[in-house]
C-alpha cells in the first residue's frame, strides 16, 4: 500500500470547538492566545510517550495511544505560520526558529506555509523550509519530501479549515478537552459536520477528553 | 527512556475470558480449537493496518490504532510452543514453520518455549529461536535480541497466564469481543483481577469489542 495519507493527528479544541485565542492575541508569552492553553494539551503531556516527556512515568491507556502515534509512518509536516511563531508580515529577522528549542519533536521537513519568503534552515532532525501556494500545491511538495510516507497537518486552526475546505484532508483525530472557552478561532460548530465526508467515532477516554476519529468515506 | 517493556497486545478473548478451545482441540485444521475463531479477531481483519491484509481499504477509527500499534518499537515476541504449531511432544520432523507462510507478521527474533529443541531458522525477517527455560531466563534472552526495543508477549493463554504469575508483564491490551464461548482455556474470570497491580481502562469500540488496557501501577 502506498497510499500517502494526508493526517491531522493530536488537535486539541474545546468543547464549543475552540482551538485558539483570535489571531491578534497571539504573543510570545501565549502562544496560543489564550490564557491556561494545557486546558486543552494535559491529557496528552499525562501520556508516557509525549514527545517533550523528560522525566519517566506517565500513563499507557488510551490517551497514549495517540501520542505514541505522532511519529508512526509520518515524512513530513505542514503548518501555518501562525503556529510557527507570533510575527506578522515580511520577517524582521531570521532569529525566530519556532517555539521548540534545539530538538524540535518533527524529526522530518516542515513546510511553513507563508506569503513571506525566508531561507531554509535544521534543527537537529527537523528541516524547516517556507512555501508560499495554495494547499494543493504545498500538499504535493510535502508529499514528494515524505518519501511515501504519510503527511501530517499540524495547524493552527486556520490552516486545517483550509485544507478541509480543499478536501485534502484523508484522517482526522480531534481531542476534545472538557472546557468552554466563549471566544477564539474554531475548528467547527459541531463534531457531526463532517460526517458529510468522513466515517466519525467519538471515544471518551479517562481523562475527561473525548478522541474524535475521521477517515474519508 | 531506554527501559523495555514487556507487552501483551491484540490479545483476543470473549467475554468470559476464553482465548481458545482446550488444549487437545487444536489441530492442523482449528489453530485456536475452536470453530470460528473470527469471532474474536473480525474487529482486527476490518482494520487498515491489519498485518495480513492484501486489499486496500479498512477502517482507521480506534481499533486501527490498536492494529498499527502491532510492530511499533518491537524488537523480539515470546510465544508458548502452542502458538507456534498444533505439534506436542519431541518434534517428528521439522518441517513444520509455523501457520503464517513465508512472510510471518513477526519481523524480528521469535523465541518459542518448549522443552523439545530444535535448530532455529529463518523466514523472511523473522527468526525463530526454540528455547527452554523459565519465563525469566526467556525474557532477558528477548530482552537482549530486542536491542533496547519491547519485547511482545504473543501468547497463547498458558503462556500468558505464566508470564503474569511470574509478574513480568508491564502492559496488556486485551481485546474483549462480544461473544460467549463457554469452554475453553480462560484468561481470567474477570478483566478486573488485574487492578491489584495494574492501572486500567475499559474502551468500548464502535466494532463491538472492549479494549482493555492495563499498565502497571
Amino acid at each position: 500500500m502506498t497510499e500517502q495519507l494526508l493526517r491531522v493527528m493530536n488537535f486539541c479544541v474545546s468543547r464549543d470547538g475552540i482551538a485558539c485565542g483570535p489571531g491578534e492575541d497571539q504573543s510570545l508569552e501565549e502562544p496560543f492566545g489564550l490564557p491556561r492553553p494545557e486546558r486543552l494539551f494535559s491529557w496528552a503531556g499525562a501520556t508516557a510517550s509525549w514527545p517533550n516527556r523528560t522525566d519517566p512515568g506517565g500513563s499507557r491507556g488510551l490517551d497514549d495511544y495517540f501520542t505514541r502515534d505522532f511519529p508512526r509512518n509520518i515524512g513530513a509536516e505542514i503548518m501555518g505560520r501562525n503556529k510557527f511563531g507570533p510575527q506578522r508580515g515580511p520577517w524582521q529577522d531570521h532569529d525566530w526558529q519556532g517555539w521548540w528549542g534545539d530538538e524540535p519533536p518533527f524529526r522530518t521537513p516542515v513546510f511553513v506555509m507563508t506569503h513571506h519568503s525566508r531561507p531554509s534552515f535544521t534543527l537537529s532532525d527537523t528541516t524547516f523550509h517556507f512555501v508560499e501556494g495554495d494547499p494543493k500545491t504545498v500538499l504535493e511538495q510535502a508529499k514528494e519530501a515524505a518519501q511515501g510516507q504519510d503527511v501530517r497537518l499540524g495547524g493552527g486552526v486556520t490552516t486545517v479549515r483550509q485544507f478541509l475546505d480543499a478536501d485534502l484532508v484523508d484522517t482526522l483525530h480531534v481531542a476534545v478537552a472538557p472546557v468552554e472557552l466563549g471566544s477564539g478561532l474554531r475548528l467547527w460548530d459541531s463534531p457531526d459536520e463532517l460526517e458529510d465526508r468522513f466515517n466519525h467515532e467519538a471515544v471518551p477516554s479517562a481523562s475527561g477528553v473525548v478522541h474524535h476519529l475521521y477517515w474519508r468515506r
